[in-house]
């Protein structure tokens, strides 16, 4: 897993540092290219037998600034070859048996450092390239490939096909991803969700009690923090690729579509499981990035119309720039938000019903918490239950009325969607759907996402984003229960994780009733209780009660959940990472937080929000107008057969392997390299 | 592990809501007494069988208040009786066939919130009380506790002795404390001391490599932010307690030292364990909470002179409010800072000269990292290498002229100390130390804290904090390469935890050049970069070249640490709870950080910090001068004999039974319920 391969070691910091060159982090001239010979599978790819994957070469000439070179002409004579093992190394037509597609021609432009962007000075870059489409390695190894450029420059990449396992341990997948979810929410989680006694918690959250724990490393290939695009793209398919990046590794042409791709494990799965059924579960829109990932290849995760024509076509009717030979093939199972992208209007795939595209090609369409307790579970079904995101779980089970005047409706008629399913009504429903649909002994694969912890961190709403994250525990729970019930409980490898963090910890407590009352910042802030001071968590007190050590009280939505949501203490938490905002550390009664608004001079705090609060200012640049992603390592819990190899520290990408192994995925049917012949354009 | 014992489950919130009394949370009469009659051990404890405490009773009568009762006069004719199983329920005397201590009475006061401490309204409350000293229950099985008062009033207190093992798996424990170190900072500490290559670390973290991992709940008994004190009374006794608390419940006396005390691992390994050796290892004052509470009784933490007098002597001498039969008999080993404590001075234990009453107790005491050195392994070793905490690596190895004109040398003559050794050296000594002194086949228990882990980020020094991480890590790696070496490696249990944390996480990357260069709080946060312009880590890049991710350099501390710690580019991280401060995201090259000055407003800005950097206000009351303790769960390391059970998610206290099944602790040795016979003060 871990190599030096391809590294050169130097102990020598004297000869390095002749390159006394500006350093350009913030801006680079393409992320995984440092040379000006970029190679995609870049150095330290692995794949599992067979996987599918395109190779895009690129020659970089800079016209100006600190790489300039050639006068700004690529070399257009470069070469490739492929080396397996000790072998030779073999023109790469030859090693796949494909044809040697046309060049392509480019440019692009970028700035260097943010003095450059300031004083508007771009650098200017001419590309000469080639793509190889739709290559895979069946057979597991070492792979050494060179590109050869500008006479004797060369960028070396070294690639391992992963020994993987022909032999499958699990039957059936249900991979849960709670979106921006870290230890330390999960912490806050149950200090809220759960009774504690003089320091012994009196019950536990589901995640507590997985058979197997691990952590895995989020970072992206190209920098430390990572999106939900690529972390989502390394966890479906093995592979780093950079922020917005949707399974494919991104290159420096202007098109979003012909980046080079790699195959997901749901594309894998439907190509090596005949007659398995695939499910896709999110409380956000459905083309957001954590579930677009199990079937999308794009540059641009905003190019949200396309990731929904790509659910129902897969490649096919797409241009031609667009090439992919495999796709999910009609998910069995498809339940989120983003009705936008399905009603006709400007948002949808060519202005095009979007439902009706799906209802012709066989799916059952639901729109209410109602119809998808009614389905039938035999149907390839397509849930969309509202426009945007779902609503929240604090909203719809605290806040109801919090459902109306948002003209959410599915179906885009301008009405409330006041009928929404949570994340656990979506996925129960899902396993029945999946059960009935996949052929015998073929099994399924599911991805159910808690997707709005993530968007109620972003947004500062701490409260939501714990909703949230203790809806998604109770899902898993509940799941549990439902596989035991069904008899596929053994059958079944469940993972939880995240696809990143937020910087969230909880620092004390609050008393928001002296905070509100006090007068100026300062004073407002002595309301903040550390250590002795932070007390117990009121959150498992009946309202209006004394806090209480002793008694353990059941509120209305069960045990595993707040018995009151509005204490007058309450926990007092945030990030390192902020816009200019105010805290008052209340939750947000009327809906969602929205902590700063846009401004001529960047954001600045938004005059509605926390009106009783004290002012603290940000640490971020003043075009951002929510908390960002953070890099601690996420937790993996996990159950089931196959699940003791989620044990210990990993990274991202080795989720992919694990489930790979446990759903027997290394039998590749092919003896030998394999191209398919068709490619470039 | 989990249980409802001793709870009251009600789901009639409406029954609970006629509580309608204001909550206080920030100040409470008695943090884990909720209701007039106290018992410590409160409900909820657990033991090992055999392992000494002390009950202390208290009935309370708050004078005014919304508790007033009796018209504050507390009832003396308590009752307390304790049941084995479903047995009956023995006056307590009889149970432990000890004497019936004399009552004591006493009064304090608080203030119930914080209008009410604005109000300087304080409450008086009354107390009655008995202590019965070091009782045992040599039987596994579940207890009962039952405190009678104000005639039908009952505080029950559910009590279990776990069955322990009396096998030892483990022959030597080396637990490792970095304190206040969470998964978020062990994240960052790999991404500036370990190369990535297109998303890959090249090299890991030794902490990545241990084989199981835990997550461990770090709450105290009465608040869910911990300080360092009852962190480690938990992981060290099984026992949860409250903030400042030595291996005592805190009770409501103002008497430091009368609080009921309880058994400690190292203790208990003195009284199993003829001819093994013991040796605590720190940063930090040798005093300080951590190592401190490997032997110290007593519900102030900031009783540092105590605590050096009773490593060297237990109780004897002590004055008898003390009482405690069994002490730490002299630890083998003893290095860390501090000497202040030791040097004849106002500081030191009755002013006397330390180093010479461990001397006189055939200590040979060490003053330097070439003393260290040189020392014979087989003696008694006192190692105190500086006034107050040690040097930090940063400072020893980066910019050691930082180490000048700190007049910090242990001599105590105003001298520097520059030749200070590390965690490491320290460490490797302290196990050539035990390993030759104790008894063949006895085997030794070590503890060894990364102290300024949590020191440094406390005050929001963060490099520092990572370079204390790093050493840690250094410090395991190199700890068994060396057991390996002597042949001890598979008789070691090697446990790697912290305490608690603190809400730090990395939210990208900062261009420190342009921050420092641009104009106004906002212009300079332009220089965060988030997301794909967070960058790659420049702290693996050789000073001066461009940052590049196709090569491995190695720096002059060898791998596993930065190759530069200035580059231009650095991290930009924080945590959620601070104080006033001003930020430039730069290494701090004059010394640890110090954000903040006390001034007639409370804590400010400190004028001196960062005088380039952008103002960011706080989120703490303005009486807090640094960072604080946060809520997260913290990972655990292991490996050895015993680390199996090291897996999945628990809480602090389990950490204790685990090390005690390792070392097979669970014979007691004795038949009956034990009581020493000498209760009373």
């Amino acid at each position: 897993m871990l190599s030096t391969r391809g590294a050169k070691f130097s102990a020598l910091l004297a000869l390095l540092s002749v390159l006394d060159t500006a350093s350009a982090q913030h801006y680079r001239r393409l992320g995984a290219c440092p040379k000006l010979g970029c190679v995609f599978p870049p150095d330290q790819t692995d794949f599992i037998p067979g996987q599918l994957f395109d190779i895009r070469l690129e020659v970089h000439a800079p016209e100006s600034g600190r790489e300039a070179s050639n006068n700004g002409a690529p070399d257009e004579k470069f070469s490739f070859c492929i080396q397996r093992g000790t072998g030779t190394c073999e023109d790469v037509s030859k090693f796949f048996s494909v044809k040697e597609p046309a060049l392509e021609k480019w440019s692009f432009s970028y700035f260097e450092d943010l003095f450059a962007q300031d004083a508007k000075q771009s650098t200017n870059v001419n590309v000469a390239s080639k793509i190889y489409r739709a290559v895979s390695l069946p057979s597991p190894g070492k792979y050494t490939a060179v590109l050869t450029y500008n006479g004797k420059s060369q960028t070396v990449a070294n690639w391992v096909v992963r020994d993987t396992s022909k032999q499958r341990k699990a039957k059936n997948v249900l991979f849960f991803i709670g979106d921006g979810m870290t230890q330390a929410m999960i912490t806050a989680a149950r200090l809220i969700g759960h009774k504690s006694i003089n320091g012994r918690y009196q019950s536990l959250m589901q995640l507590d009690q997985m058979e197997n724990l691990g952590l895995q490393m989020t970072h992206s290939i190209d920098s430390f923090i990572t999106d939900s695009a690529n972390s989502a793209s390394a966890l479906y398919t093995g592979k780093k690729t950079a922020v917005s990046a949707l399974n494919v590794w991104a290159d420096s042409s202007a098109n979003s579509f012909d980046d080079p791709k790699f195959e997901t494990i749901a594309e894998l799965f439907r190509r090596h499981r005949q007659g398995g059924a695939l499910g896709i579960v999110s409380t956000a829109v459905i083309a957001d990035a954590t579930p677009a990932a199990l079937c999308a290849h794009t540059r641009n995760r905003d190019e949200l119309a396309t990731v929904i024509y790509e659910f129902l076509n897969g490649a096919e009717g797409l241009n031609s720039t667009f090439a992919w030979p495999t796709s999910c093939e009609q998910p069995d199972v498809i339940f989120g938000g983003g009705a936008e992208l399905f009603y006709p209007n400007s948002k949808s795939y060519g202005g095009v019903d979007m439902y009706k595209a799906f209802k012709d090609k066989g799916y059952n369409l639901v729109q209410s918490k109602t119809q998808l307790a009614s389905a039938p579970n035999d149907k390839k079904t397509l849930g969309i239950f509202s426009t945007s995101n779902l609503a929240k779980w604090v909203d719809r089970n605290i806040f109801p009325n919090n459902l109306k005047n948002q003209k959410s409706s599915p179906t885009g008629d301008g009405t409330d969607a006041v009928d929404q399913p949570g994340l656990k009504d979506m996925t129960l429903k899902a396993i029945d759907i999946l059960q009935a649909r996949a052929d015998k002994n073929a099994g399924w694969f599911m991805m159910s996402e808690a997707a709005s912890i993530d968007k109620m961190m972003h947004v500062l709403d701490y409260d939501r984003a714990l909703g949230e994250l203790l809806e998604l525990d109770d899902t898993v729970r509940a799941s549990i229960e439902h596989l035991e019930k069904i008899g596929e409980l053994e059958n079944t490898l469940i993972v939880v994780t995240a696809d990143h963090g937020h910087g969230f910890d909880v620092f004390g407590g609050a008393d928001t009733k002296y905070l509100s009352a006090a007068t100026g910042d300062r004073a407002k802030r002595r309301a903040v209780g550390t250590y002795a001071a932070s007390g117990l968590s009121e959150y498992q007190v009946a309202p209006g009660s004394s806090p209480d050590n002793t008694t353990i009280v059941v509120g209305p939505f069960g045990p595993n959940f707040p018995v009151q949501w509005t204490p007058r203490y309450t926990f007092a938490g945030g990030v390192g990472g902020n816009p200019d905002r105010v805290e008052n550390y209340k939750i947000h009664t009327n809906g969602p937080r929205l902590p700063a608004v846009s401004s001529s001079d960047g954001y600045i705090v938004n005059p509605a929000d926390n009106t009783d609060g004290f002012h603290v200012s940000g640490t971020l640049g003043p075009d951002e107008a929510q908390g960002v992603h953070s890099l601690t390592d996420v937790s993996v819990f996990s159950k089931g057969p196959g699940s003791d190899a989620f044990r210990g520290v990993f990274n991202s990408i080795d989720i992919f392997y694990k489930i790979a192994d446990a759903l027997g995925l290394g039998d590749t049917g092919k003896g030998q390299e394999h191209g398919n012949g068709n490619n470039g354009h």
